[in-house]
């Protein structure tokens, strides 16, 4: 399953064979899709090849055709996700400025990949590493996470973060703050467009207007 | 399994009958930690009632002597995780004060209740809605965020919160950000004290010194 050949999409295309022409043709990159909407349905554990035949409407030695398993499609699917995010620190924005301006921009792109990749991200983020590929795939998100804790170490040391912020710490909210937007977000919402921004204000800034920052700032247990 | 029976540790009290003392006694309430233990690593819907025997050391029908099956044990770990969480709610720091006021408390308390009883949060916060139980469950979290929500949005109103800041969105994040500390959060880390402390000047503040925020907040996509 490296490169899924071009075609006409899978549901409108109709097989002519033995089936009557009432089944779809799937080629690797549609079954994908497929699979991933029932990993995140189902759990990847608890999903099938029977699960997964069905949900595309083939049968099982057709979709055995396309891929050698599932553990295969979890694989592809985590490699696009994770495509999409390592792909962001090699953009200008994540390399040139300061450490927080780097910071800034990787949020508010790590938020765009998600909104654009929404059901690879959502895969990656329940991995459990109960596989090797899920094993695998723990560790690049760790990478991934490594790179922001570096950078806003890195912050802090230059004073562009309040002192007293402990940089893995911050780096971890940072993250969880934008991957629990997998759990609610929905294409087309209104204001999706606005997304990237209003998150990396939030997360940088705060809810509180800078100027009503109290002196005793926690409160009592 | 509504009040487990008070006794020594399940591990530590050993059967007489007839497999020979070897193996260990449960009770309904440590029957619910391994299972819970169960379904966090293998998710709920992969885990069987023998996994869960094999995971107690006892056998199945000695489990079904506890329980009526796995669906009793997810609602009764589920019921642990909201019954802590909803208890917030009657505090009177979440009754007292401005609306900033209270939602800092709640957020809080929300973390302490995610570090005490961590396996049974976990499991309510990986719920996706494939039973009743479960459907039970995301409600009654629902539920709860709105009452964050509506806080938030009482704070807006109130000009304790930055104008601009949408209620509902920040009320996703802020739940995201504190749900998020149980994908790393383990008992007895280092700093887990000030922890709840910690997240809530985060989220509140954010990460950047109040005087250094610039007037062009949103980087360039």
């Amino acid at each position: 399953m490296t490169a899924a050949p071009a075609g006409p999409p899978p549901r409108t295309r109709r097989a002519r064979g033995g089936d009557g022409g009432r089944r779809p043709v799937y080629d690797a990159s549609s079954l994908l899709e497929v699979a991933v909407a029932e990993f995140n349905t189902r759990g990847y554990d608890a999903t099938s090849m029977e699960d997964l035949s069905r949900a595309a409407g083939i049968t099982k030695s057709s979709f055995y055709h396309h891929v050698s398993g599932k553990e295969e499609l979890l694989r592809a699917a985590l490699t696009r996700a994770l495509d999409g995010l390592f792909g962001i620190l090699s953009e200008p924005g994540s390399m040139e400025g300061s450490a927080l301006d780097r910071l800034r921009h990787i949020i508010f792109r790590q938020v765009e990949v998600l909104q654009s990749e929404l059901p690879y991200v959502t895969l990656l983020l329940r991995v459990r590493g109960n596989t090797e590929t899920e094993r695998w795939a723990l560790a690049r998100r760790r990478a991934f996470d490594a790179t922001l804790a570096s950078l806003v170490a890195d912050a802090v040391a230059d004073g562009e973060v309040r002192a007293g912020v402990e940089p893995s710490l911050a780096a971890r909210l940072l993250s969880g703050t934008v991957n629990s937007i997998s759990e609610w977000y929905r294409p087309g919402r209104p204001g999706s467009d606005e997304l990237p921004g209003e998150v990396v204000r939030i997360v940088a800034e705060g809810i509180i207007p800078p100027a009503q920052i109290p002196p005793a700032r926690i409160p009592p247990a």
